[in-house]
């Protein structure tokens, strides 16, 4: 295989001038550039990129760091970024963080080591301070970190709004949300969404936590389903949670929907595949990962960005539990 | 931040030998030595993984190229590998093939361009030379693609087998088995398997294609139902498979498990969600991706390798569609 060395000799010119060439930057006179592309073509010199980073400090490379790429939120993010990646020549380094600050601050060094060109971020464990020392391009992907770090979110509260209108449409008139953990942002806009729409028409509510979990979930809805017999429609905080939902509900034999209508909240695959299908709010997961990717790259690549906060629409879709 | 550069200077060496200190490579007095790690300390040296990369043509990284990370058997897998290669101090270039010739080749040829240090296999688009030519480390993950690639399967026949008799244990008497796409090892496996044990008990059964997805699933087993309405029991290929047999039931009021019975592959967190819960056929999945990894590290750190082949135990899981 021919190196940058047989590419300078055979063009007659220096090491560095190939690479100025290769990298566009700095000045080359027209004819050593002549040169200098034929004789990468009669080598058929591809480039070595290991090369190409220590002179560009540029990989090439862009980390997704995400709590656990098997909460089923998470597939369809990373395929999306990693598609958009794909088109613009970048590949994707995958770090479960397990939302455990040590652990990221591990990938963190690992990945600012091998030079990677920017970060996206689906936790927050770190403070803010913490993220700017990294000194990298950076996007919060379904998180806020700070205002100088490009955001891309959901209508969570928006989404609950709509959901727990829809319960309260199909008649129910004793509503549960069984919520997610409180402090983090989406579980609390959702909250809230719950909360203004019930307020506002006078609802009986209960609101218990069930942490986006399938177990917590199930153990929540059975007791909640024991002491609170009179809900007839309960808003979900998730999909997960929902799932959980149904199955405290098949385990007392409380059938969905006759007696509880029930509504998630994510839009991932899951929904689709219960029975009876589960109504939810979409986010739309693949849009958010891919806005993300870009948004990265444009930093990256030091284009303007239009804006710093993406807050994406969510979709009511009305299906069997309700 | 401190250059190799100052190393060499401040030690009163050549870079070269700092390298190979650094690098554990060829022949530095024992003073040299010395003064190096002295000077390393003193100027808090970080080694820049980039440069070490040139040097030792080894990027610390690995690619796991799979099909599709947002098919659910996947996750689980890309976490083991992530979590063991974490561990060595390796990270993991995530790439979705699509199956698709063209873009698994593209990959691979970024791969190689970043001295990707190996590469997990789960597709098999190309053909075994083509693997062959790229000349790096490789472990074939759930696929077999020659003997010469340390492989790593589930017991797909013995699984098949089981889940089989399982049925026939719980009274079925006419079996269904709607199988994987023809040519793939492990659908293939599991139809030798059920054919196995319904050829030697002589029981009635039919046999018919649903290409592990859900959508196709559930058209054929509505087929299934219509036609068949002798069929007491359903061996699904997948459990993505088994949720669309469960969804053509709920249409045709068909019940679970009282009228059908019904088992799944693979054991993903999915079957536990569904509600009847599916019982299923059980692969060690992290265990499959956290051997692969550890074999690959192997082969890149050049220890030896106990065996070429690993089948590893399938457990059968009996919940409620049973």
């Amino acid at each position: 295989m021919a190196t940058i060395r047989d590419v300078a000799k055979k063009a007659n010119v220096s090491v560095a001038t190939v690479s100025r060439v290769l990298n566009n930057k700095g000045y080359v006179s027209e004819e050593a550039q002549k040169n200098v592309m034929a004789a990468i073509e009669s080598l058929s010199y591809t480039p070595n990129s290991v090369a190409r980073t220590l002179y560009n400090k540029s990989s090439g490379m862009i980390g997704l760091v995400l709590p656990d790429i098997t909460n089923p939120f998470f597939p369809e993010l990373a395929r999306a970024v990693e598609d958009v990646a794909h088109t613009y020549g970048y590949t994707v380094v995958l770090c479960n963080s397990d939302e455990e600050v040590a652990k990221e601050k591990k990938y963190f060094d690992a990945l600012k080591q091998k030079y990677i060109d920017g970060i996206i971020l689906t936790t927050s464990s770190l403070t803010s301070k913490d993220y700017d020392r990294l000194d990298l391009p950076m996007v919060a992907l379904d998180r806020r970190i700070g205002d100088h770090i490009p955001t891309v979110v959901s209508e969570n509260k928006q989404g609950a709004c709509e959901a727990t209108e829809h319960l309260l449409a199909k008649g129910c008139r004793y509503l549960a949300h069984l919520r997610g953990p409180e402090g983090v942002k989406t579980a609390d806009e959702r909250y809230k969404g719950f909360m203004e729409v019930v307020e506002q028409h006078g609802v009986e509510h209960v609101v218990l936590n069930a942490e986006f979990q399938i177990d917590k979930a199930e153990a929540v809805a059975q007791e909640l389903f024991t002491t609170y017999s009179q809900v007839d429609g309960v808003f979900a905080g998730s999909d997960v949670t929902a799932a959980g939902v149904m199955k405290a509900a098949h385990t007392l034999n409380k059938r969905i929907p006759a007696d509880i209508k029930l509504i998630g909240f994510d839009g991932i695959p899951l929904g689709k595949m219960l029975v009876p299908a589960l109504s939810t709010v979409e986010q739309s997961i693949y849009k958010m990962g891919a806005l993300s990717a870009r948004l990265l790259i444009k930093q990256i690549e030091k284009q303007p960005m239009a804006s710093m906060y993406y807050e994406l629409p969510v979709k009511l879709i009305a299906r069997e539990t309700t």
